[in-house]
């Protein structure tokens, strides 16, 4: 760390606690950068150990953030590894996959793993995010099976997922709940199985990964009950920064990680690069934050969901149809997706509708049907007028009064220009 | 975007000026934070108008820091891609000479270009960062030369460069300036020179990257003088947070960008992942200071350093080594990078007893003789005691007399300890 602050390296971090770094979030950056800025050769130099204390107090306070975050889903602290978000921890898992597959084929000699292809075969649901679905479909595989969920829960089915195994699956890959519908995937049940597959097989072990950018912070999530190598979390999706976090079970020991990235040795050389300090504070922060209240959280979002469903049915009764809505599935109880039916309201006309009137925002619109909502068995009339509503840890009654009064004057203009 | 802001993506950064986002740094973001902390249903919905307007300032933010980033070197703003730091930029470039050259042996039949080898041959100096080297060096290659340092000068030889080249080389990468020594290094020399091979001879296009991240802020670096096709861009080398960014000339046209990470389309693409506009937005405003402050900083800086050299001369006397002079070598004007000869005064022993002494922290030094040293020339028993000393925009001489007099305190007690 360079005495003059010119260069930021993670020992050069102001000592602070880190509460102080998290509570504040981007206030401990901001004194960073000031500090930075004003910072001598005498600030660092003239009262020196409380900088190279502020360095150990870095590594502290990142360190902390860690098990922060490991108990969130339930893991030891060494099993994290901190990547810059969702995207690139997903490149990741799948990135270490073909690498795990490609030193067993060498290991096992001629390239081949039990007579199967040269190179690997990967399972994932249809409704994954893009950083699962287009790295799967970059990646130099022999195949990737998209599964496609029930259009009747919007679920993947458990005995789909199993028969797509071929003698080089390497890795199954589903979401524990989807960013569109909410719907919670039976990623328990589905990682027993392939456990089981991988145990009575003589063949390449099958790793287990879900991406969890959606559930976390939502409903509880434990890596040990789910059963998974890999779980991916995002710390923008439960109130932190946009950093995000990989936990490998056993990483380096019991499961493998292929770096994408060599460099300084950061992360234990899995994910190198200058750490960022006050937004890894920030995420552990908000995965304690999770930790302790996440019962408040999760029944406080349900409750006004519901209220917010009511709601709308009142008002808009047979002409709502809520995209969330599955038997026998399970559903974040943040996420609210809703058409109201009619040719006037469709998305792209909403869209422009509602930034013209200045009257509202949705979630989310799109000038085409979402495929993960034709995917769900949403017909395309219907999934053309979706919205998607959320609601958080402080959306109260008189909100979502407010919102659905808006709501239908909106369409009620809607309606009428059309 | 959701209304309740529990899921931050670009479009729900909150409307801020660029200005006013970037002076205050991370208060930018901690609003943000707060922000979607107190944020309800109705915040978003009752004034949706200005949700909607955040989204388009957010994407004006990037941009407008995009062209700041692009101004600081000489560039077009379609030119920048933003990453997490200067490893991944580093990893970026590499991964794409590999496709560039797969992509070309292809298209050329056969797998060949003009006889030359299957797998590309990489070229680079022998004091790279280690997000050059060990990259590098786990990539597929055919061979990777690294052309060694004068031990005079410690800079590369163009000529040596040159040498290097086969006809299976498909990239060239050597660093502006060296973060151990400061040397600068004749990278506009040697593109002048590598154009000329790639306009000559018909053979697959060497590509020529530079990382600048130790000389941003420091020297003038513009990418056109240069004339390289990438540049490696790290904020928090120039008072910026913990970002980077890649410039590509002609992004996609001129020059192929290949990206690593596949996901939800951002950076068009080229680097997908929810945008950290607050990281962004610092780094376009630190960006802005250097292009519009930069000759004040280098001056500042270049003075102080040769104020600090001649007291730790005055003071030292033959018992100092300066080992960031060179002759004929232009070096940067905030490296200092010295050794106090003396067997009591090895690296380790440094170390440990700044601390205990609580009295100065060191930049840099390390148990074992730095590699960049010795193939600098420096000789292992004073690269064994070195210590690199950075000054910054806000040092002054006091402080410079500080530093002297407690250096000469700590030296004058460890050799009594001794
Ligand atoms: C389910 C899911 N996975 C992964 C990601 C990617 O996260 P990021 O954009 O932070 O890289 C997202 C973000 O939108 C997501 O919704
Ligand atoms: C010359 C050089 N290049 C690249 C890097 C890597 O930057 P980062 O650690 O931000 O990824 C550094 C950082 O120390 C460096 O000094």
């Amino acid at each position: 760390m360079s005495p003059t602050g010119n260069d930021v390296s993670s020992s050069g971090t102001p000592a602070a606690s880190p509460e102080a770094a998290c509570n504040t979030g981007g206030v401990y950056y901001c004194e960073q950068l000031s500090r930075i800025h004003g910072m001598s050769l005498w600030d660092a130099w003239g009262n020196p150990s409380s900088n190279y204390e502020a360095g150990v107090k870095a590594k502290a306070i990142i360190n902390r953030s860690r098990q922060n975050v490991a108990r969130m889903v339930g893991g030891k602290a060494e099993d994290i590894v901190f990547t810059s978000g969702g995207t690139e921890a997903n490149n990741l898992v799948l990135h270490t996959a073909l690498e795990h597959f490609r030193k067993n084929c060498r290991a096992a000699g001629e390239g081949h793993v039990n007579g199967s292809n040269d190179l690997p075969h990967i399972i994932t649901s249809n409704v994954e995010h893009d950083s699962i679905k287009l790295a799967a479909e970059h990646l130099q595989v022999d195949d990737v099976t998209f599964v496609p969920v029930s259009k009747v829960t919007a679920c993947v089915d458990v005995e789909d997922i199993i028969d797509a195994v071929r003698p080089n699956t390497c890795l199954i890959s589903v979401m524990l709940a989807n960013n569109e519908t909410g719907v919670v995937m039976p990623v328990q049940e589905l990682c027993e199985k392939v456990k089981m597959l991988n145990k009575l097989q003589e063949r390449i072990r099958i790793l287990l990964h879900s991406d969890a950018a959606q559930a976390l912070g939502k409903i509880p999530v434990d890596v040990q009950e789910l059963g998974v190598d890999f779980l991916t979390i995002v710390g923008h999706k439960f109130y932190g920064p946009r950093i995000g976090a990989l936990y490998v079970n056993g990483l380096g020991t019991g499961t493998p990680l292929y770096p994408m990235l060599f460099g300084g040795g950061q992360e234990r050389n899995f994910r190198p690069g200058t750490e960022n300090t006050p937004m890894i504070a920030g995420l552990g922060k908000a995965a304690e934050l999770v930790t302790n209240n996440l019962s408040d959280y999760q029944s406080h979002m349900q409750n006004i969901k519901v209220y917010l469903e009511e709601q709308l049915q009142d008002v808009f009764k047979d002409k709502i149809h809520f995209n969330s809505h599955y038997p026998s599935s399970d559903v974040l109880p943040n996420t609210c997706n809703v058409s109201i039916l009619g040719p006037a309201l469709q998305g792209d006309v909403m869209t422009s509708l509602s930034v013209c009137l200045n009257s509202y925002v949705v979630h989310h619109t799109s000038t085409r049907p979402s495929h993960v909502l034709l995917s769900c068995g949403v017909p395309s009339e219907v999934a053309a007028n979706a919205l998607r509503l959320s609601v958080g840890r402080g959306t109260t009654k008189a909100d979502v009064d407010t919102v659905v009064e808006d709501l239908r004057e909106t369409v009620q203009l809607l309606e009428k220009m059309n």
